[in-house]
C-alpha cells in the first residue's frame, strides 16, 4: 500500500487520478498497491487512510464531481493544517504529487524531512532561490532517504529530466540544450505560420485552453524561463531566474489591466510581431520561441529558423528538445513531441512515481 | 557497496566499465558504492571481491590490457562454474550486466532466481521463445525481487524501453511504433543516398567497425527483427522470431561462405539494391530500413520514404523511433540520435542500473 497525496485539483490532478486509476491492474500485479490518500485544493484537502471508492474517484476524474464530495473534507487554511491532514492518514513510502502552481519550495523542503517522496509538475518551487533548490536536491540525495522528482516540469510526459540526468550520471558532459519548450507558444507560432494574426492565435490558444488563465503568463517567456533554469540547474549551473534575459512578447501598453482589456487590446498592439512573421516568411524561415542552455549562457526568446528545418517543423503544441553533449557527438539525441496538456503530464507524474517505487 | 558482474569484455564491457568509473564520484555522493566485482570472457572469469584498484579497471576500460591482467582469474568452460565464480564475491545488490552475443536466457533466468539483478544490452535472451520471455519477466515482477532490465536492447542509449514501458504502466494504449532501429543500415543507406554503391557502403561500414564481424547478421535484418520482436513483446504480443517476415538484403547468391567471399562478391551480386536507391532518388524518395510494429503485425524491410520527411533526414548511425498512443494523439512522441556504438549503448546500461539502485 503505497498513498499518493495530489496537490492541486484542476485538470492535471484530475489526469493524475485517472492514470493512478489505470495503472492499478499492472501495479497489482507487480505486488504494489499505488491509492490516492488526499487530495487538496487551495482551500482544502479530502483525506481517507484506505483510500476513496473507485467510483468516487472515476468521477473526480472525469470533472464530473467536485473534489469537495470525497469523503474525509477538511478546511485548510495553512500549509501546517495540510501536512497535519495527511499526516493522519499517511503510511510508510507517502509520495505527493504538487500539481499546484504554489510558490511551494519550503514546502517541498517540509515534506522531504518528513520522509515524503515529492513529485512535481510545478516549476515554481525549483526555480525560486538557488539556496532552495540546493536544499530540496540535498534533502533528495540521502540513500534510503525520500525523493525528490521532477520530469513532467520539461516537456510534460517526454522523456527529457530523467534522460539528461541519467547521461551526467553516467558521466557524460553535455554541451547545449536547445528546446522548444513552450507548448502555448508553439501553437501560437505554428497558428501565425498558417497565416492567423499574432493576436488572433493567442486568442484561439486562450479559447482551446493551452494558455494559463493569465495568458500573459505565457506570452512574457517566464515559463519558458523557469524551464531553462531547471535545466540548467540540472547541468549543475548557479543561477537565479532573474539572470535569464527573456524575450517578453507582451506590448508594452498591455502590460498591466485585467485579461479581456489585454485580449482587446493585442490586435493593434501586437502588429509589430505580425510583421516578423511576414519577414521571416519572406526567407523560408518560420519564428519559434527557443530556449538555449548552453556555454554561452541561457537565453531565451523568439528566433527565426528554417521552415525545412526539424524546429520549424514543429505543429501545434510540440516541444523539441535537443541535447548535444560529449557522448553524442556524431549527432545530438533529440526527444520531440506534444509538451502540454494535462494527460501527457499525469505521464510524467507517473514516471517518476514509478522510478521512486522502482516498479 | 553494490557489485556489478560485466558478462563480455568486448568494446561495449569495456564502455560499461569507463562509464561506472565515471559515475562513481556522483554515485558516491548519494551514498551509493557501484563497483564491479567480475569480468566475464568466453573462456573465464575475473573475479574479486573487494573490486579492483581503479588503475587496473582505466586500463581495461582504455583497451590497454587484456582483462586476464586482472587478479583473481578463473578458468570456466560452463554457466555453473561462471555463476559459483561470481557467487564467490557476490553481496546483495548483485547487478549482472550482459553485454554478450551468447544465447543467454536460461542464464537470465538462473541469475534472477538467484537474487541477482540483471541488465542486459544482449538482445538474444528477450527474443528466445515466448516462454522463456514471460518466465524471465514473471521472476523480474516479485515486489522486493530482482529486477530484469533493457533499456540498451533498443536504440543503445536512447531512452525507449523505458518510455514504452512508462506509458503502458500510466494505462496509456501504443497505436503503432514504427523505427529506423539499425544504426549499422542507417549508415549503409545513408552512404547510398550520398552516392556510394550498397557494396561500397556495407565495405565502409564493415571498416568503420559499425557492422558486426560477420555483416550478414546486420544485412540479413535479423538484428532489426529482434528489436521489433523486443518492442512487440513489451506491448504484450505473443510473437515468436520466426513469426516476423523479415526482407533479407543478402544476395541469394552469398548467403553462405567466408565473410572476406561475401564481400569480394558483393559488388557484382547487389546492383539490384543500387537500382532501387537509383528508382527513389528519381521521385525524391530515400531508402530506409524499417520496423513497424502496429496493428497489421510487425514489418521489418526496406521502404522507400520522401527525402524530406523526418525519417528521410536521419543521417549516419541514427535511429528514430516514432511512438503513436492514445495519449500522444496529436502528434506522435519521437526520440531520435545515435543508436548505436559502444558508449551510447553503456549509457543504457548504466541509466537502467540507476533504475534499480534508485539513484
Amino acid at each position: 500500500m503505497i498513498p499518493v497525496a495530489v496537490i492541486g485539483k484542476g485538470g492535471v490532478g484530475r489526469a493524475v487520478v485517472a492514470a493512478l486509476l489505470r495503472s492499478q491492474s499492472r501495479a497489482q500485479a507487480r505486488g504494489v498497491n499505488l491509492f490516492v490518500n488526499a487530495i487538496a485544493g487551495h482551500d482544502g484537502i479530502a483525506v481517507s487512510r484506505e483510500g476513496w471508492p473507485e467510483a468516487s474517484l472515476v468521477k473526480f476524474a472525469a470533472g464530473a464531481g467536485d473534489w469537495r464530495d470525497l469523503t474525509g473534507v477538511r478546511v485548510c487554511t495553512s500549509h501546517a493544517e495540510l501536512v497535519a491532514a495527511i499526516g493522519a492518514v499517511t503510511r510508510p513510502g507517502q509520495i505527493v504529487v504538487d500539481v499546484s502552481a504554489a510558490e511551494s519550495a519550503a514546502w517541498h523542503l517540509d515534506w522531504l524531512r518528513r520522509g515524503w517522496h515529492v513529485v512535481t509538475a510545478n516549476k515554481k518551487p525549483l526555480t525560486a532561490s538557488r539556496e532552495s533548490y540546493e536544499a530540496i536536491m540535498a534533502a533528495s540525495r540521502q540513500v534510503d532517504g525520500p525523493r525528490h522528482r521532477h520530469e513532467a516540469t520539461c516537456g510534460a510526459g517526454l522523456p527529457i529530466i530523467s534522460t539528461i540526468a541519467d547521461l551526467l550520471a553516467a558521466g557524460d558532459e553535455i554541451q547545449e540544450i536547445s528546446a522548444a519548450a513552450s507548448g502555448t507558444l508553439g501553437f501560437v507560432f505554428s497558428a501565425c505560420q498558417a497565416g492567423r494574426t499574432f493576436a488572433a492565435a493567442v486568442a484561439e490558444a486562450k479559447l482551446r485552453g493551452y494558455t494559463e488563465p493569465e495568458p500573459r503568463d505565457d506570452l512574457s517567456g517566464k515559463d519558458v524561463a523557469r524551464k531553462a533554469l531547471i535545466l540548467a540547474r540540472l547541468l549543475g549551473w548557479s543561477m537565479e531566474l532573474s539572470d535569464i534575459p527573456v524575450d517578453d512578447l507582451v506590448p508594452k501598453s498591455l502590460q498591466s489591466g485585467s485579461v479581456e482589456n489585454f485580449l482587446a487590446g493585442l490586435p493593434t498592439a501586437s502588429g509589430y510581431i505580425d510583421e516578423r512573421v511576414s519577414a521571416a516568411a519572406k526567407n523560408g524561415q518560420v519564428l519559434r520561441y527557443l530556449a538555449t542552455v548552453g556555454p554561452a549562457g541561457i537565453t531565451v526568446g523568439l528566433r527565426e529558423v528554417p521552415r525545412e528545418s526539424p524546429l520549424g517543423g514543429l505543429a501545434g503544441t510540440e516541444n523539441m528538445f535537443v541535447v548535444r553533449s560529449r557522448y553524442y557527438d556524431s549527432a545530438p539525441l533529440v526527444i520531440r513531441g506534444p509538451g502540454a496538456g494535462a494527460t501527457v503530464t499525469a505521464v510524467g507524474i507517473l514516471s517518476d512515481i514509478f522510478r521512486i517505487i522502482n516498479l
